[in-house]
């Protein structure tokens, strides 16, 4: 591709001229994959499958020179395991673009349609969003699940991986682009920024002159604290999952244990992980030890307000911080309230509007927990690790959203959407 | 109330706490309205009505002081018709008042819902948005609606209007108030800015410390040009309404005749009215002269490409600026094409993606308009001037937007609410 010589070839010294190339290419790719025929998009992501399956041994290959690269750098485990690729993952990401083939096409959909007294009848219309930029760490399977979302909902994509990732990523975009060709659809519908360079990542944030409609970061605080704090157009992500779990004085008790322990501890790095724990003060006696006890058993770290301490020798006092931390890790902070609404004022206060629970078999304490809590996913007696695309049957997910525009909860092909209203008349003007 | 003392006590040497102040009592209020009963929002909307048909004298006189004012400083007769109210503008008010009350409540609406194989039971559930700052010039009226319909959608909002309106805006902001009194909501739900301060639009538009959710400017291109370029916040807006009328071959001839003069010249000053027509080669010598003559009777000013001014005599050249211009006067720009094809991409190229109709009687040309433009309302066989919120049945609009995301076309109550998922298990933990 002409592109990437023209930067690689001189360091990159015309950035703002390659990146808006780029960004231009994006939007006449829009334009045609806006009303591209649905099979095409399905027909394009099963044969970036059918490469990515064919072309393993370059694929792997390209990762081994991440890996040697990245290794040299004295990176931490958790990231060298993100980075790594194996067959398993492979299988994985082909797995990922075959299901998203398999999806529903969420473009043309009627969202809603009435007739006027008037005669004219009005429909609601998915329509693609247009231009997506995808900013990511250094995790390459990112790029065929951000890459197939937004090309199933219609949308040209931007792809801006971390710099460490950068020749997995390209293998695998590689067999993306052969699955547009091979389909018939632009190739341009799928771009990689075709440098490392991190003045690349600020250009996208302002838009690239209004070529790029929406944002979507994908990596830890840092990244998606900058893409917030610089963005010009509009972003769909979330800072923080600073979950809570709250066990009502109706509490199942068994019930209460399970769940705690799963949203805690089934993994403690992912944003639907409960951070904080609200136990109603009635049930502190019955409900407390048990959930304590098996949260301790595996492995997890208890920081209690007074009463908690009082009843639990392990737990370590939790300061007004805890309350505003996202560990992600196997720590949990606990609190005791004098009922369902001191904990809804609670999570009030210190929630990231992400998710929260309520284990409950009082209706009147579910509906207020429902009716009076603002977050994106509000649950009842289930696991706040169930906030997740994927489980809440959307065939994957982008990303979780806790703006109130939108996109809010999981993004998945149809968060990946927008509207247009046609109107059908028969000759009317407007009185 | 005592903020408009502090304010007006001191020379709003303050504004900077002042404003906060605002944007803190506007969220408290929002917490609690985002769960309010639906029959106290139409108390208060109904109790409103009421309070502004029994204080007439009171707003004409406070109006008086305005267009007093307003008519020591030379400004024009068209700004004056919008500042003026008089016994049948109030009238419109408090029907206005009294049709918002009677709308649906738009919010708790169950917008899906869906099960998992695995039990759960996912529903999304319409939630105000939060808190709203409407930012709009002297029209008085405007006071009314945008408190009524954010209201409606359980959301604060912060009302800052023009200066020259501000004695006929605090009379009619104190019925609603007094309506929100006599229902038991907080009266913090629809407050106005208390200052006549420029500088408390910027602020606004910086969102009060993460107060204001979402900008609705109403008003003329500057000032929405100054809020886009300003906002920090999501605004919805249309900057332009560039519509286009497209005359297919297969066009009825008196359809195109009668939704033409009526896209046109209804009314030449709405955001919906035609700006320039688009006419298919072949029906030139048939549908051109009849549809130009309709527009010159009614006092249009016709500008033409080559072959319009060759068949019209009273058509002067139409510039490339005039395809770029939206007149909001009785005048049109017109140019004929050579197929359904080119007028799309005439209309992507100049469209401000706002309103396009497209005359015709060929399914085909229908489809591949509907399809291939993408404007938030497309109309087949009918006028661009039903781009407006009551004519789409939503019992009235807060202005019309042309972003993607959100809202988009007429904003109305439910354009005012966003979502959250409620998700019912019965102890689902996540393998």
């Amino acid at each position: 591709m002409a592109i990437f010589q023209a930067v690689f070839g001189n360091d990159a010294e015309n950035l703002d001229e390659v990146m808006s190339e780029l960004g231009r290419r994006a939007r006449s790719a829009a334009n045609l994959l806006a009303f591209a025929a649905p099979e095409k998009k399905t027909a394009a992501l099963l044969a970036a499958a059918d490469a990515m399956d064919q072309r393993r041994i370059a694929i792997l290959a390209a990762n081994a020179e991440d890996m040697k690269a990245a290794e040299g750098k004295g990176i931490s485990k958790a990231f060298l395991d993100r980075l790594l690729l194996n067959d398993k993952r492979i299988d994985g990401m082909i797995e990922g673009l075959r299901s998203i083939a398999a999806l529903p096409d969420p473009v043309g959909r009627t969202l809603a349609e009435w007739a006027r007294p008037n005669g004219l009848v009005i429909s609601r219309i998915a329509t693609p969003l247009g231009v997506i930029g995808v900013i990511f760490e250094s995790r390459p399977n990112v790029t065929a699940d951000a890459g197939a979302l937004t090309l199933k909902a219609g949308n040209a994509v931007i792809l801006r991986g971390g710099s460490d990732s950068v020749n997995s990523s390209r293998a695998i975009h590689g067999c993306l682009v052969e699955g547009l060709v091979l389909a018939g659809l632009p190739e341009d519908a799928i771009q990689m920024v075709p440098t490392t360079d991190r003045e690349a990542v600020g250009l996208m944030l302002k838009g690239l002159g209004g070529t790029i409609d929406v944002i979507v970061p994908r990596g830890g605080k840092t990244l998606v604290a900058r893409v917030q704090a610089e963005a010009r157009v509009p972003v769909f992500a979330h800072l923080e999952g600073l979950c809570h779990t709250y066990i009502d004085r109706s509490a199942d008790l068994d019930m209460a244990v399970s769940v705690t322990l799963n949203a805690k501890m089934r993994r403690t790095g992912v944003c639907g992980a409960t951070e904080t724990l609200l136990v109603h003060r009635d049930v502190v006696a019955t409900h407390l030890k048990p959930v304590i006890d098996a949260l301790v058993e595996k492995g997890c770290e208890i920081r209690g307000d007074a009463t908690v301490q009082a009843l639990i020798p392990v737990a370590t006092p939790a300061t007004e911080d805890d309350w505003r931390t996202e560990y992600e890790d196997a720590i949990i902070s606990v609190k005791v309230v004098a009922d369902v609404g001191e904990a809804i004022a609670h999570i009030g206060t210190y929630s990231s509007h992400h998710t929260e629970a309520i284990i409950s078999e009082d209706p009147a304490a579910v509906a207020r927990f429902f009716n009076e809590i603002d977050s994106a996913i509000l649950l009842h007696n289930a696991s706040t690790q169930f906030a997740d695309g994927g489980e809440f049957g959307f065939g994957g997910e982008i990303g979780i959203a806790t703006g109130k525009f939108h996109a809010r909860g999981p993004v998945g092909v149809e968060q990946l959407t927008t509207f247009k209203y046609l109107v059908r008349g028969t000759g009317q003007t407007r009185p």
